[in-house]
């Protein structure tokens, strides 16, 4: 991989991130100061980031890639385009049109049978709208924010780590600039995103910031949910959210899932669906919208347990991995084998490293470059306050690296929360080796005493008096011994217990299980991201010319399989177009008719616009017996000769993975008139 | 059909609803005050009912279904569930599990393939979260609202009519209440539905009902708009709503479609997504929920022509029919063919009429009992505003008659308002058969004088002009001639023209096509409903001893298509168990391994509740050569032993309907033990 001459440029580059990755490193064991800690972390990032340009920057050109040309021909044929134009249209939103539309079920359907079928996970389709508790639990009400400040006269709301950056781009491109604060503006901008908002509004004054268009003044620094909210029912009193991620349906769901799995781990829950984070000013197209489709996987399993049964089918599977080692000593992504990486200790376990390869293989399936996938571990400090360890696949793009799948290791995080929250013990049991002797200290309630005394509330206070921990138990009986009564808490009130009504007992119990809280690995796919990656990926334009432009998608996920063309309008050819399309349709591959005028040259350019892989065409000869017909390939443009019978069944076969354009070379004759240019 | 005898019984209530119905008819064309016709109507719908219910109570009982044992199955084996139940759960929301989700995936895929697949829709995917305006346009905002009532003190909110409905009946069943008071609440409920805000407000005073459980005063009526509503970006300046239907996006999206389609129509395109409804009191299970899935199909034709290429294939197929006028006149719905239907104007068009058709294929493929299937036309005074013609697809549970797919001519109505609101004008050509000459008026801005004259604002005054009507045209020249200058005005902002900055030309001109605002059929599902008729319609108890109940779902949506069974738990069978469920993964055959304990009459049983329609067991004859396993059908029980190479695939060909359980029984030998009960 390594060019000798481009690391040469690059070392210095990799030995300042070494340098302060170091610092790091050392503070980390010295114990130092959270705050100090945290400046460096920022340093680093700051130098890391300037070793990935250059990096970039370096990296050998293979193609030109324009993107204002991909972006209008995914316009111009509507794979997607922004929702809502006609009135104006709203940023962050998109509709997918029929190509788009298409494209994203064929992941999607691909998706459930390269993990949800293969694995035999269990699927589930939860609700979107959901009340304030479960995001409550889950840290989202208080912690999914970012920071803005907003234009004191107009109410207008700028992100504010995208304000100070543009601000200090003009500020750096100002003549009137000293060299001196150019520097300081470059050194901003790279640590801008360590900072917190404090530091932040402190450059907020510094620069003096206005609102960019009205020059207004503009508020300090706030915090804003990205959650959207919203009223479940009439009253105005039950808060509910657009759920930011499908995890939590999976979590709240566990008892369920766990019962219907007959109680056995591991196991692995899935969900398909729309979640909602309302950006501030979302931009980037597809990379950053307020409504995307996720497909998340929760893995349960035991703690003490991250070994996985198939492990060893994907020992041998190559990724390159920038790990969080790497990453402080300023080296470059490595390729490694998924079994050298877990023997090395670099990914935590077999689970995590199973998924990372199957992640790899799906993405490489609907059509990712391996060469611009990587997996970037997450640092130390950038991990989210649920993860333990964190992987995600990155895919390169003309934004840079954009990660387009998480793979964390959430630990017991959620289903800890939910349990503290809604004292559901969402816990799973597993079987101890050897039967174990513990000494069980209960109070038990004297049913018909308490049943008199507390009428209503007995039922509650002898369910509290059942779960009292034994420490407390004692301290019950205690209180009984020396004051003759004892009072019990629960919630708000407060009950007077008397000797009479309950009995300690101290007793000895053989147990055969034992509870744990289940460990959740999870994959988490952004299918909007991975969308786009794959549209810069496949882009193609044809080399006599540069005005023909394409998408190479695999067929597996081309919105259409296969165009049917009538050569020209002859009405002769009318009938065997229809037959054809319903044979096509009998064998499931979705087919579009193209009987516009038009040269047939310039009809071939139009479905290769919308990636339709093969094209048939129906001409003078297929009329004649042998009917045959012409079947062209939209990579290599190479056409072949195959007998009307056989034509659907070929497409099929192609279509699904059963035979190579190759294959079909071999086995009918070249065909080489037709594709005449207009 | 018709029984003679119970025709005897439901005659006089027959002749009930026709006299009524006449008298509605001699309303209507005698064009008598609005008030008294929706009275009229009113109590038509009360006879109707009245009839409709002692038609229910006669209809010949063909199986004891029991609700509760269903509901207890579904949510024993987790089809579904109230969504967030560890949190107290919120009514009207449901979460899918494993089997439902399986099952709900799989109706959506046959949906797919039924109409997009095999129609060549053009399917798109469009943003839930709509801005205010387009909600606005489509008549959501104003109309799309419940009456409901506030308790006084503590603001919890009742849905008007079903609280007016529970306080009657209990009035009803009070000993103290008069025969004469009996009548008359019996009376309003069959007439509720009608009901207008302040004849409900009479009641409710007259009645002086209170609060259910607090007996707190109540509140005046209300509207309640169904929509949830929240603010897209952090202004809190944009106010939006979750879609309450998928249809919008399509019409929004329509000039884009028409251009993707090469500006020909008729064609349809087509939505499956969620939608929203914020209902005040939702109940009855799946059948009213605040989050539903919803497949819709807009079908886009020319006004003057809605035949349909294809009707041909369905004239044959036979519909249970209710006619808006069978029910005015009191008689049963018929069976007629679609053909007929169309011949005899009872539906308006052919394109209406052959998605009823496809409607109701669909329907049967996926479960529904044809025998519970019926097409409600709507009558005139209940059609919504933007319909014209409207059937529903009605499925017969235990909640009585239930609208599972609407299918409405919604004529101009939406293309038309959208156009209003936008001024972009969402039209489409046709041409015309013969050229036409037509007289051109046009105000040709001088642009010079123009541009100096209003500098920024030239640009859009000249598009102004250029939009300006014939009628227009001639005021200004009038203007400009008499008065020396024209005010034009553009929104709040009016200018002064003076006669040297424009030029009014008359000419004359030829043309080819003319411009018409498409009509639009709208198919439009309710998957939720759908699913929810066909677990009533498929829910079955065996006859011996009635403890096993199971799920007779067609194998195209059995959420499993097969299981895979050792026989024990004998280590010898777990290889061969393994290699199984690999070769029908590899098929694309979904199927589950349940090696529990438990006998094998036990876990079919198992098998049966979550209605795997097929099932293999391994025993120790597997072991042997030639190596051979038992294959099981759920309905019938029947089993045969076929060669375990040859299983996967008979298990796929019956999966997919390429073969009967007839086919298979006629093929391999019959196998009469193992299945023991426990």
């Amino acid at each position: 991989m390594a060019d000798p001459k481009i690391e040469e440029v690059l070392a210095p580059f990799r030995a300042s991130v070494k340098e302060q990755g170091d610092i790091v490193r050392q503070l980390k064991e010295s114990g130092a100061l959270e705050l100090d800690l945290k400046k460096a972390v920022a340093e680093l990032k700051a130098r890391k980031k300037i070793l990935e340009d250059k990096e970039l920057e370096l990296a050998p050109v293979e193609a030109s890639f324009d993107r204002a040309k991909m972006e209008d021909l995914l316009k111009r044929r509507f794979f997607f385009d922004q929702s809502f134009a006609i009135y104006g249209g709203i940023t962050g939103q998109f509709d997918f049109g029929p190509m788009g539309c298409a494209m994203k079920a064929n992941m999607l359907s691909t998706w459930r049978n390269f993990f949800i079928l293969e694995e035999q996970m269990l699927e589930v389709d939860c609700s979107i709208l959901t009340p304030e508790p479960v995001l409550k639990a889950s840290g989202h009400v208080d912690r999914f924010a970012d920071l803005m400040v907003k234009d004191e006269k107009n109410g207008e709301c700028f992100r504010l780590d995208h304000l100070i950056k543009a601000h200090l781009e003009k500020v750096k491109s100002d003549k009137k600039t000293t060299s001196e604060v150019k520097l300081e503006c470059e050194d901003i901008v790279v640590k801008l995103d360590g900072m917190n908002k404090e530091e932040m509004r402190v450059i907020l004054r510094k620069f003096e910031m206005k609102a960019p268009l009205t020059n207004n003044e503009l508020s300090d620094p706030m915090e804003f949910n990205l959650m959207f909210s919203t009223y479940i029912g009439p009253t105005g009193l039950v808060k509910g959210f657009l759920r930011p991620e499908t995890a939590q349906g999976i979590f709240v769901n566990f008892k369920r899932l766990l019962e219907f799995n007959q109680e056995k781990l591991p196991f692995a829950a899935a969900q398909i669906g729309n979640s909602f984070r309302n950006e501030i000013s979302p931009r980037s197209g597809l990379i950053r919208v307020r409504e995307f489709t996720m497909a998340e996987i929760e893995h349960f399993c035991d703690p003490t347990d991250k070994s996985h049964p198939k492990f060893s089918e994907v020992r041998d599977v190559q990724v390159l991995l920038y790990s969080a080692c790497n990453q402080m000593d300023g080296k470059a992504a490595e390729i490694v084998t998924i079994g050298k990486a877990v023997d090395d200790k670099i990914i935590a376990n077999e689970t995590l490293a199973y998924f990372m390869a199957r992640i790899q293989q799906y993405m490489v399936k609907v059509g990712v470059d391996t060469r611009k996938l990587r997996f970037r571990q997450h640092m130390n400090n950038e991990m989210a306050h649920y993860a333990c360890d964190c992987w995600d696949a990155e895919c390169l793009t003309s934004y840079g690296w954009v990660e387009c799948v998480g793979c964390a290791d959430r630990s017991a995080y959620d289903l800890s929360q939910h349990t503290k929250s809604t004292g559901v013990r969402l816990v799973a049991e597993r079987k101890l080796r050897e039967p174990k002797t513990i000494d069980v200290v209960e109070a038990v309630a004297n049913k018909g005493i308490v049943g008199k005394s507390f009428k209503k509330e007995a039922k509650e206070i002898m369910e509290a008096l059942s779960k009292l921990e034994p420490s407390t138990v004692a301290e019950v009986e205690e209180s009984l011994k020396n004051n003759g009564k004892y009072v019990l808490a629960i919630g708000a009130n407060s009950y007077v217990l008397t000797p009479d009504m309950l009995e300690v007992k101290r007793y000895q119990k053989t147990i055969y299980v034992e509870e744990y809280v289940p460990n959740v690995i999870e994959p988490s796919f952004g299918i909007g991201r991975i969308m786009y990656s794959i549209f810069e990926h496949n882009f193609k334009v044809r080399s006599d010319g540069g005005q023909r432009t394409y998408f190479s998608l695999p067929p597996v996920i081309a919105p259409l399989k296969c165009s049917v063309l009538p050569l020209s309008n002859n009405a002769d050819f009318v009938p065997y177009i229809r037959q054809l399309s319903r044979d096509l349709t009998a064998l499931d591959v979705s087919n579009r008719v193209d009987d516009s005028s038009g040269s047939i040259g310039r009809r071939y350019a139009r479905t290769d616009e919308i990636a339709i892989p093969f094209g048939i065409t129906i001409d003078f000869d297929s009329l004649k017996e042998p009917h045959t017909a012409t079947l062209r390939e939209r990579d290599s443009m190479g056409q072949v000769r195959i007998p009307l019978k056989e034509i659907a069944g070929v497409v099929r076969d192609l279509s699904y993975d059963k035979m190579t354009w190759t294959d079909v070379e071999a086995k009918y004759p070249k065909f080489e008139q037709q594709e005449t240019k207009t």
